[in-house]
C-alpha cells in the first residue's frame, strides 16, 4: 500500500517525507523505491538526514546510489566521505565512465565552476550534419536529463557555440551544424571561476545552463540553473547571517553548542566595546556625577549611531554583492552617505532637541542634540567606510554591517557625547 | 564604427554601456540597433534608466519596441504608465494577437504567479500525432525564444501534462502524443498564486519553467526561471534591507533624498526607545548619582541585549522565509534560544564579572554580570518571540530583525540592569 502511494509521488516530495520520519521508517521506505528514485530522493533529502542514511549504507550499495546520479551531485556526497571510503566506494562502481567523471570532478574546489559542473551534457561536432548529429545526441542524450542547450565544439574539443534543440529540429537533415550554430556573444564560465561569477553570469545573460570550459578552452562540463538558484539562496543567507552577528552556517535545527558557537564571536566582540564604552564613559565620571541627567541619553546615542551605521553599510554591501563600482567611487559614496546622514541628523537632532529641552535644561538639550547630530554624520561615514576596506582586504563586507559596525559606533559614539558636553557644559 | 562593434554584443552587454552614457549619447546608440535588439536591450536597462528612456518614446515608437518584447516584460513596462498612456500604446499596436495577451497579463497583482507569467510557451494537443505536433510545435515556436517544456492539454485546453522537447525529438512520426507525455506528478502553479510560492516550487523541483493555470485549470501561460531568480535576488535584498531598518527599496545609486525618506521610520523609532531609555535611567538618578559607575556599563548592557536579539530573530527570520514548521513549534524555537542565551550569557557575564571585578569593587561586578545573563536570556526570548508574532500578523518578520528587536531590547535591557542594580546596592 505504502508503496503503491508513495512510488507515485514526486522525489522531491518523497524527500520531504524522509525528513520527518524516523531512521528505521525511513530506510523502510527507501528499499520500497527503485533504484532511479532512490538516488533522486537522496538527493532532496536534508544534509543532515543524509548524511546520516549515507553512513548507514556498503560501499557497495553507495556505489550503485552514486550511477544514478547525475556526476555533481555523486561528486558532492563522494567529496564529504573521508579518503579511503571515497577510494573504496569508487572501486565499487561498474561503469568505468561514470568513475571517471566523478573522479575529475573531486578535483575541484566546491565554491568554483568547476565544483558546480556536472559532466552531463550534449555536444555536437562542427562538422557534422544534422542527421548525423541527431543520431549521437540521442546516444549522448540518454545520459542527460534535461537538455536545454547543445554545445558545439571544434576538432581539437574546444568550445566553439551553441545550438538550440529547437534549432536542431527544425532543421533539414543534411545541412551541417556548421551551417546552424551560433558563434556569436558565447557565454562561457571556466573551471576556476568563483562561484558567485557563475551565477552572475547566469543571471545578467538570463541562462538555463552554462558550458564549462578549461584553461585551454577545452569544453569539460556544464552548470544548470538549478545548482545556481542554490548558491544564490545559500549566499544571501549566508550573507544576512553575517549581518546579523552569526559566524558560521548554522540552520534552526542545528544543535544548541553549534548555534551557541557560531554566535560566540560576535557576542565577545560587542563585549569589548561595552568595555571600551565602560572606559570612556569613565574618564567622565566627575562631569556625570555633577549632571546625573547625561547618563540618561547614553543610550539614545548608541542607539542612534548603531542605527545609521547599518544602514549606511547595508546599502554599501549590497551594491558590492552586485558587483556595482568598487573601490574607486568611494569617496562619492562615503560623501552621499555623509549628506543622508546630515539630513536625518538634522531632522532627528531638532526633534530631540524639542523634546530634550521640555524635559530638561536648555544646556543638556544642546548637547544631546550636537552630539546627535554629530553621530549621525560619523556613523554614515563609518558605515560606508568600513564595507569597502574589508572588501578591499578580501573579507566579506557583510561581516560590517553586523554587530562590527554598531559597536565601533558605540564607542565613538560616546566619545563624541561626553566630549560636547564637556565642552559645553564647562 | 561604433554601429559595428556595438552590435556584436550581447544585449545585456550593451545595456551595461547604456546605463553608463548620458541620455543623448545612449539614444544615438540605441537608434543604431535593430529593432529585435532595441527591445532586448530596453528590458536589460536599469530601472530608472529605462523610465527616463520611455519616457522620451512617442507612442508609436512605444507600442513597436512592446512588440518586439516577450509579453511579461512588456506588460511590466505598459503596467507603469498612466492609465491613458498605456490605452494610447496598445491602441497603436499592430499586431492584435500580442495586444490581446499585454491586455490580459495586465490583470495580474506582479506579487503573484500571474504577474509572472508570459503569454510565450509551446502546447500540444493529447490527440496529435508526433509529426502533426511537429508542424504545429514549428509554427508556435516562432513566437516563443527559449522552449523548454511542451505543455500538453486536453480538448478543453486544461493542462493534463508535459512533454520534453528530447522525448518529442526522439519519437516516431505516427505516435500520438498521448502515449508520450508525462502526466505524473505534474507541477504548476495557478495565477493567483504568490511570487514567492512561485519561486519556492521551482525551486523545489528544480524546474526552468512551469507552467501557469487559471482556477478551472486551463493552461492560460507559463514563467521561466531567469524572471523566478529575480524573484529570489528581490526578496533576499528586500528582507536584507529590512533587517537593517531601511523601509522601502532602495539602490545606491537613488537620490539622496529618497535614501533619506528610506531610513527615516526606523531612525524615529530608535528615537522613540533612546527617549524611553532616557526615560527608564532617569527613574535611578539618585543611584546614578551615589555610584556613578553604573553608567558606565550601560552600553555594554544595550549593546548585548541588541546582538543577541538580532542573531536569535536572524535565525527566525530564515526558517520562517524558507516556509519551514510556522507558528506550532514556537515553544521549541523560544525554549532553544532561551537555553543558547543562557549558555552565551553565562559565558559572557562570568567574563564581564571577572573584568568589571578587576577594576572596581565585587557588588558592581555582581550586579553588571547578573544584569548580562538575565538581559542575555531575555533578549533571545524577545528576539525569537518577535519575527514569529509579526509573521502571525502577515507582517514580513524581516522587519524583526533590524532596530525593532534592537529598540525593545534597549528599553527592557536597562530596566533589568538598573532593577537589578537598585536590589542588589540597597
Ligand atoms: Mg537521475
Ligand atoms: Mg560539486
Ligand atoms: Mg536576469
Ligand atoms: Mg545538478
Ligand atoms: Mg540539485
Ligand atoms: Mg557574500
Ligand atoms: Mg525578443
Ligand atoms: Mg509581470
Ligand atoms: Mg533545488
Ligand atoms: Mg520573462
Ligand atoms: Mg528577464
Ligand atoms: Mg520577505
Ligand atoms: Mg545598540
Amino acid at each position: 500500500w505504502i508503496k503503491q502511494h508513495i512510488t507515485d509521488l514526486h522525489f522531491a516530495d518523497i524527500a520531504e517525507i524522509m525528513d520527518e520520519l524516523s531512521m528505521e521508517q525511513s530506510r523502510y521506505l527507501y528499499y520500497q523505491l527503485d533504484e532511479e528514485l532512490q538516488a533522486d530522493v537522496l538527493m532532496e533529502l536534508e544534509e543532515e538526514v543524509r548524511d546520516r542514511f549515507l553512513a548507514s549504507l556498503s560501499s557497495k550499495e553507495m556505489a550503485e546510489q552514486l550511477e544514478n546520479l547525475d556526476s555533481d551531485d555523486a561528486a558532492d556526497i563522494l567529496g564529504e566521505l573521508p579518503d579511503e571510503k571515497i577510494q573504496e566506494v569508487i572501486s565499487q562502481m561498474e561503469d568505468d565512465d561514470a568513475a571517471d567523471d566523478i573522479v575529475d570532478l573531486l578535483n575541484y574546489d566546491e565554491d568554483t565552476a568547476g565544483g558546480l559542473m556536472q559532466k552531463e551534457f550534449i555536444q555536437a561536432r562542427l562538422d557534422w550534419p544534422v542527421n548525423r548529429a541527431l543520431v549521437e545526441l540521442r546516444r549522448q542524450a540518454e545520459d542527460v536529463e534535461q537538455v536545454y542547450t547543445i554545445y558545439v565544439i571544434d576538432d581539437l574539443n574546444k568550445l566553439v557555440g551553441v545550438l538550440s534543440l529547437k534549432r536542431l529540429l527544425f532543421a533539414s537533415p543534411k545541412t551541417p551544424i556548421r551551417d546552424l550554430y551560433e558563434g556569436k556573444n558565447l557565454i562561457f564560465v571556466t573551471t576556476s571561476d568563483s562561484s558567485e561569477k557563475v551565477a552572475k553570469v547566469m543571471e545578467k545573460y538570463d541562462l538555463v545552463s552554462v558550458p564549462v570550459v578549461d584553461l585551454q578552452g577545452k569544453l569539460v562540463g556544464r552548470i544548470t540553473i538549478d545548482d545556481v538558484v542554490d548558491v544564490i539562496k545559500e549566499e544571501a543567507d549566508k550573507d544576512f547571517q553575517l549581518a546579523s552577528g552569526i559566524s558560521e552556517k548554522v540552520e534552526s535545527n542545528s544543535s544548541v553548542f553549534r548555534i551557541s558557537r557560531a554566535r560566540l564571536p560576535w557576542l565577545l566582540i560587542g563585549m569589548l566595546g561595552g568595555i571600551l564604552s565602560a572606559q570612556v564613559i569613565s574618564r567622565f565620571e566627575t562631569n556625570i556625577t555633577h549632571l546625573p541627567a547625561l547618563a540618561f541619553f547614553i543610550p539614545l546615542i548608541t542607539a542612534m549611531g548603531g542605527n545609521v551605521g547599518v544602514q549606511s553599510s547595508a546599502i554599501v554591501v549590497q551594491s558590492l554583492a552586485r558587483g556595482n563600482d568598487p573601490f574607486d567611487s568611494i569617496f562619492s559614496k562615503v560623501g552621499k552617505e555623509a549628506i543622508v546622514g546630515l539630513v536625518n541628523g538634522l531632522l532627528c537632532s531638532s526633534l530631540i532637541f524639542g523634546i530634550s529641552y521640555f524635559f530638561n535644561d536648555y544646556l543638556l538639550a544642546l548637547v544631546v542634540s550636537i552630539s546627535l547630530l554629530t553621530v549621525t554624520i560619523f556613523a554614515a561615514i563609518f558605515g560606508t567606510m568600513i564595507p569597502l576596506i574589508l572588501n578591499r582586504y578580501k573579507i566579506d563586507p557583510a561581516l560590517a554591517t553586523g554587530p562590527f559596525v554598531t559597536t565601533t559606533n558605540d564607542v565613538l559614539g560616546l566619545f563624541i557625547y561626553f566630549t560636547i558636553g564637556l565642552l559645553l557644559l564647562n
